[in-house]
């Protein structure tokens, strides 16, 4: 259950220490809504951190300016410990001790799937990102929001909804900006560091993964793979194929897009639709599970193995779909 | 000199007939605006329509539903003619004639170059896209926005700012585009239309446009190519390659971007900057034009010929650049 954003607000008033716990594979509405948060935090006088176990991805580096902390070890007790964008506790991985042993727990999310796992939590699921709800918190604590604040609510906002293209964003998004750019933030800036920032190794692998591409069922599905060899030969890593999956949507005609990433023994499919398909369907044939327009699953054995299986379940699929 | 929104709004008001001039090379600002006004002045009883003079692009295709014609002659005269996102008469080529013999003309821009050649105009350099300038007047006249009006304001302003992301966008653009919202607007189906449509030709172009790339100045500059041979082998049109210089721009540590478009006999090249380059200087030197962080001019000769030219000019222009 909800609680009302002014509780929630009292119990930040009334901390001196608090831990902020973005999702582990942490991305830009996580990192974003955090530091907006830890600054904020900060400049009234307490001790905030942000508890982080991966490296940044060097596209969100520069929100960093002394926030995050890859260890926190302490006998005293934290007054809070602040969720950022998690839907459950597994999300918190390797933190989820430390986060417990805060004398409160509190989640501040906007996914639907959120299970409500902290001593209070505040969910809005029609927030286009965590960082419309974090937007609010500060507003409530009628903290002045400056351009610091309001460029790591941006890079969070701008990189969940694509670019305000997604449809989970909505007119309070834009009205959100809208009232950001009062503070003077550069969102060019942010712009430039998140998305003009891409190594050549991956420019190089991206375009080797869509030269695998095969586009079946008449031109209504495509599957391209990246296997271990390419990120060897390009010195490239797994996550800078993440893109591929959208460039194989973004083609004309095509319904389901599959994307194979090849892991040790086995494959990790990504699926994404761009209308009418739902390949959560698909994906949960396989034991995986997503949303409509973009689902997942891991198929043992080869990359052609998968495929084959895939392929063949991708084509009963668009056979069987109306319209 | 700019007159009034309102008396732009009585001379609308008192026309029959209005024909509706987009600039050439049609983009989804000129177009979605023209499309927005003309549906408008259609359901206030009035003749319109939009003369063009090429194909639309494909992915702006879904925005005409019959309001675009490829020849007007009449041996009347059109109560008015209205440009629309034109700088200068020279963008409206080959309509240039007809346009002309409105018995008013008008002209709505957003262009700070714009040269003020109709009877009466309307620029806001300040508005990120002349779908604003529309949307004011839209007001103006008291019309109700509908979401088919909405939806080609949405596709102008989103293609004119990058997504929101460039640095014309303002606060007024956001508020514009959440006022939209209270349409109804599906702006979902906008970009999946406008982005969401790559022919596969382009994408072994772009990909092959790529390869070709070259880092230089300390991985500060980079250039890549596209010849008339690659067209045919992928059966690609030059336009398919538009996107490759800001792909180039995005690597990191890139401040100064090449693209190199091979014609006869001569080769067109553009220019991008990142941060702190202004690269309509170096266009300057070989006769061309724009802005700061975008520019362009024609080298003759071959590709390499250029290529060489225009490394030195960017060389020169990075050693001597400071901070």
């Amino acid at each position: 259950m909800n609680i009302s954003l002014d509780k929630i607000v009292a119990e930040l008033n009334k901390a001196k220490s608090v831990l902020i716990f973005p999702h582990e594979r942490i991305d830009g509405d996580a990192l974003g809504s955090s530091v907006a948060i830890c600054i904020a935090l900060r400049r009234l006088g307490k001790e905030a951190h942000i508890l982080i176990e991966e490296e940044l991805p060097t596209n969100l580096a520069f929100l960093d300016e002394g926030y995050c902390i890859n260890e926190y070890s302490s006998d005293e007790n934290l007054d809070v410990c602040l969720a950022v964008d998690c839907s459950d506790v597994s999300r918190l991985n390797n933190r989820k001790d430390v986060f417990l042993k805060g004398k409160i727990t509190i989640s501040l999310d906007h996914h639907f799937t959120n299970d409500y796992f902290a001593d209070i939590n505040y969910v809005n699921p029609k927030s286009a990102a965590t960082a419309e709800v974090i937007y609010h918190i500060l507003k409530e604590m009628d903290y002045p929001i400056d351009s610091k604040i309001a460029e790591a609510l941006y890079a969070a906002i701008t990189t969940d909804t694509g670019n305000f293209q997604y449809s989970n964003t909505s007119k309070e998004t834009h009205l959100i900006i809208a009232d950001l750019f009062d503070t003077g933030m550069d969102y060019n800036k942010v712009a430039v560091e998140i998305y003009q920032n891409v190594r050549p190794e991956q420019v190089k692998l991206v375009c080797m993964a869509l030269s695998t591409m095969e586009i079946f069922c008449n031109g209504k599905a495509n599957i391209a793979y990246v296997t271990q060899d390419m990120l060897k030969q390009f010195n490239a890593t797994m996550d800078e194929a993440d893109g591929v999956i959208e460039k194989l949507r973004d083609i004309r005609g095509i319904e389901i897009a599959i994307f194979l990433k090849e892991e040790t023994n086995q494959v990790k499919v990504g699926l994404r639709a761009k209308a009418k398909a739902d390949v959560s369907v698909i994906a949960y044939q396989f034991g995986g599970g997503g949303h409509k327009k973009a689902a997942g699953c891991l198929i043992e054995g080869t990359i052609e193995d998968a495929k084959k299986q895939i392929k063949e379940s991708v084509q009963n699929y668009l056979a069987n779909m109306k319209g």
